[in-house]
């Protein structure tokens, strides 16, 4: 173990920047990494804010942070795809390979899984981390640190996009355009989408989706979703539908937006149990999958971003230092509209 | 138009056996049936007890009955794959075959569907009907008009089994014994279940459905499905969850049953909204598929009866002729648990 | 029957622009269409120059052309999305809608299809077809008549994409730069693919291709396709290889260049039996999927075009006048390394 | 290291029951087990007859024996779902869990699995073995040790039938009524076909096969398969080919037997290079699939067996003591077409 400086969340409401012992040594297998930027996730927020999601309490002090890229420092006696020096990102949830969920490919759904900045695991704010070489990409020399530090949020999209199973030329609804929407729709024209509608109640959210090409924005405080919806697919109905708000109301008629034979995908989380017309799937032969965080998407990301299909530096925000990354998390908890990513710039 | 004999339903609660106008001119298409055995339908029964179906309200008289097998007795001018004399089975829903829907082949949810003994479609309770050839399927020798009548129904179940995209050898959990319940689980192990939890509250379905080898009874009375599907199971979950009761209640706690990464096919409606935990999908990745009626699947269910991989004949519990058609639906009314299926054997 | 000015091919080697007798009858479900943009295909080409392809043989005057856009002038009874105005482009295959494959959704394959400028069926260069509105789209007004008639090829590419089963991120390889490998590869790069490595040995069709964002040239003249795939793929293999050159030699060693579990789509034809290691596709499970033209494509490719996720006009050479329709072909002939698509311009 | 009694195969055509020095120690995730039978396989007596397998070369003395059911004696520390005293069955075939093939579920494509009796890896031809415990699955009450035995092989059927993706009712026909084909053939109706056609020029095998319910044999020695395909299917074709017989010859005109839109499982494999019609398969866009061994088969095939779903006692032709391990294998040389399936019973 090993002093260092972190950003910790010492309880609810209560960050503080100071030195903290963290675990420094590297196995055969793993990688060390002097971090770059860290971006800040809505996760690390609302533990900062509420001091828990569903079953997961901060109990004791916690190092916050998750999406990082960094330089690799230091390469276990293992390791043959990584050198030092190489500029990489990093996975931050890491199963045990001997799951029956791993095995079968489906390490994300491996209970055992432990994930950076969820407790009792620290994340990676701070100089310094050690992680498994197998969860560590090499970035192209065209892919920048922070941009690196975003493919995590953006696995998330890719994982929704290959769940949905697109079909090349499909048309995609996405209902709510806060980061995850918008990380979903992109990774949706990406993976094959001809275009994307996207809804949203604030106009900020949707005029940052709506600077792609193929992302078409509509305002639900004015207009109504279906009737765009039918207008762009000539009543047909859209190919697949991905819920991000996470509102119950979402579920509401959702079914009359997607085509005969369509899909439903289901990113965002309703916080409680939800009315739903069962019986209104069975007429169209409609599927509802579902995506907890990512597997196997970060290579595919990282290509995608490597080869210019997906640019999302007009995502980033603001970039803080690390000094200030109390004032990056308050400035989260406003919760502005025109934000999409905060990150933090490690010092060098 | 020709005057014939027929079950007409005057109007809900009345039924009477009658001469009635049906036509039964032979197109270039089409071919002419003689009717050997139909059987009796819970949408049957539903539309002479209620006089309605969600949508469809019987607004005239209109003669029951959709399930049927029959004898070739003329072939228009363009049919080449049937000839008089052959035993046969009627799909009983028609699609028009310029849809959209059924150009991609998912004829079963095209809209404009006409369906016997649908209103204001009439059904086939009656000595002969006129039907298009491409709906019109020869029975192998060894299947009897009886169980070709049993082809509709079990199309159901095929329908289940081919939407849940079986992989062989897989665990299905069958929700609620009834008839379409007891189909989909013949049907799940006909296409690649190697067992099938089936539960139910009343234990003379389960006995029936037990007859079959790889059936699993829970009589969720005095057990708990979760325990039993965890027993067989190693803790890790059936890998499909056939929802057949339409039951509200099932839906509590259903994706509890699923293995990560498992599947729910939506096969019984529930009438009213259900309140269902959608985030609860997510941690394991589940996935909801739904059926409407079935495509594709006649000649596949009659290719399974005709080796031998299905046997129905248990499941007919008894057979009525014609002239007491009215005290087959009354009997059918009472909804013995008994029963499975009850067919009338039309005249010879 | 009309007499109507048209581009006819003769007999082998021999074409003439002359009147002919063509039918322009419109049924209920057809539309009346004034041609503005025919473009030039390889298979138009080679029925000029050997007078069959495979088992259609030229034995009368045909005319030629199948690739085709241009505006409605007169509709059917039955037809309700299209109206006299409207700007089109049409399938030229159509199927009988009753037949087994058809039912089944694959329409592309029923042996019973209709195809146009494919012996006996007269091709569209000539001022107005006839044609059932099933398969004539409208084009979004931002997509032009040019473009419109870039439609049916670049179908062929979304029909080989669709195929693959792209998963959003994936690296292909297309082996062969000519009009359909150029075609296949645009549509991996819309149907999902974060790149495509695309091999030949002719620089300016290489050259054409890699103008491109996601196209990376190989020329194998000068460089191993298998050197190129392993260093871009860190030995891993391309999750999806397009066969588009139609040479024997490609399929020596294709498997090498395909990672484990990957797939190989073929849309290139050998004219003869190619000598294959089939024990090689083993050891990794390869899959190879095959395409015969395209079903379901059109909406799809024009939504991509509209949206601007596609843009096929870097691909059209040169065009030329219908007056000058016989010297477009023998230019086709030339078969110069720099045409990617010639098109001929009809009279207004 | 311990001294253990063996099955030895010194080098090319010599065998010996000697002592052999063989790990025994238990570590924390695996188990001991104590054999009780040990199946002879192709690949067992290829080695003895040939000293080699494509690039697999004894080298060395090596245990033979690969298809193993016995009783655990001891558990590793970590080890929690077996127990001592549990009859089980292992895979021989270990992979690393964290290959890139692992982690994406394709574990059997992993280039590092260690598989036994495959040079330099001993089999299990002796009293003990020491396997790790995510490879060892219990048995049910009701699959003897000799039907355990069997689940290697049939494991391979599973493969293909899982790599198939059978639609409930399809029509197979394997290639080939060897034992891996008979195999293919249970597994292609247990995981969902309604019929098999198998054909061979050995009626031996074909009764043996044609034991089953929905096996149907065709001698091609004296019918066209063809022929009987088409009577079957009316002419439509078969939804899946099992290519089962490794027979160059197969390969001439197998896709006139698949259905248009079908498919083709290579299992058995050619020595040589083949000649096959590429464009053949794009007409029809007929998909070949292949497999080698298989993953996430056991639990399933044991299922399988456990519900009577299938029955594999019929293919144990003989079985052997032991003592009696060197006559197993002359018998196995001798290729009988009455012997499915030769095993060996271990000590007591």
């Amino acid at each position: 173990m090993t002093l260092q400086r972190a950003l910790v969340l010492e309880k609810q409401h209560e960050l503080s920047l100071r030195d903290i012992d963290l675990p420094l040594d590297v196995g055969p297998g793993q990688v060390k990494i002097k971090l770059h930027t860290v971006g800040v996730c809505g996760s690390d927020v609302h533990y900062y804010t509420h001091g828990h999601i569903g079953p997961f309490v901060v109990k004791a002090p916690m190092v916050l942070g998750h999406e990082a890229a960094g330089t690799v420092v230091e390469v276990g006696a293992a390791v043959s795809h990584l050198k030092v020096g190489d500029r990489v990102c990093m996975e931050p949830g890491v199963p045990d390979p001997n799951s029956r969920a791993a095995r079968l490919g489906m390490y994300n759904i491996d209970p055992a899984v432990t994930f950076w900045a969820t407790p009792p695991i620290h994340g990676v704010l701070t100089p310094f981390v050690v992680h498994p070489a197998n969860y560590t990409y090499k970035l192209p020399d065209n892919v920048s640190f922070a941009e690196g530090a975003m493919v995590e949020p953006f696995a998330v999209g890719m994982q929704a996009a290959t769940k949905a199973g697109i079909t090349p030329g499909d048309t995609a609804v996405v209902m709510g355009a806060g980061p995850i929407g918008t990380m979903v729709a992109l990774a949706a024209l990406a993976g094959g989408c001809s275009r994307v509608i996207i809804s949203d109640l604030a106009q900020p959210k949707l005029d940052i989706a709506a600077q792609y090409q193929g992302i078409i924005p509509v305002n639900i405080k004015t207009a109504k979703l279906l009737d765009e919806v039918n207008r762009l697919t000539d009543g047909w109905g859209a190919d697949v539908v991905f819920e991000c708000s996470g509102s119950p109301r979402a579920w509401q008629g959702i079914v009359d937006v997607v085509r005969p034979g369509g899909k439903i995908v289901v990113v965002g989380l309703p916080v409680e149990q939800v009315n739903f017309d069962i019986a209104s799937l069975s007429i169209k032969e409609v599927t509802i999958s579902s995506v907890f965080r990512y597997a196997h998407q970060y290579d595919r990301a990282i290509a995608l971003m490597g080869s210019g299909r997906v640019d999302l530096k007009p995502l980033i925000s603001e970039t803080f230092s690390f000094a200030d990354s109390i004032k990056a998390f308050d400035r989260a908890v406003e919760a502005r509209p025109t934000d999409v990513k905060l990150q933090i710039r490690m010092d060098e």
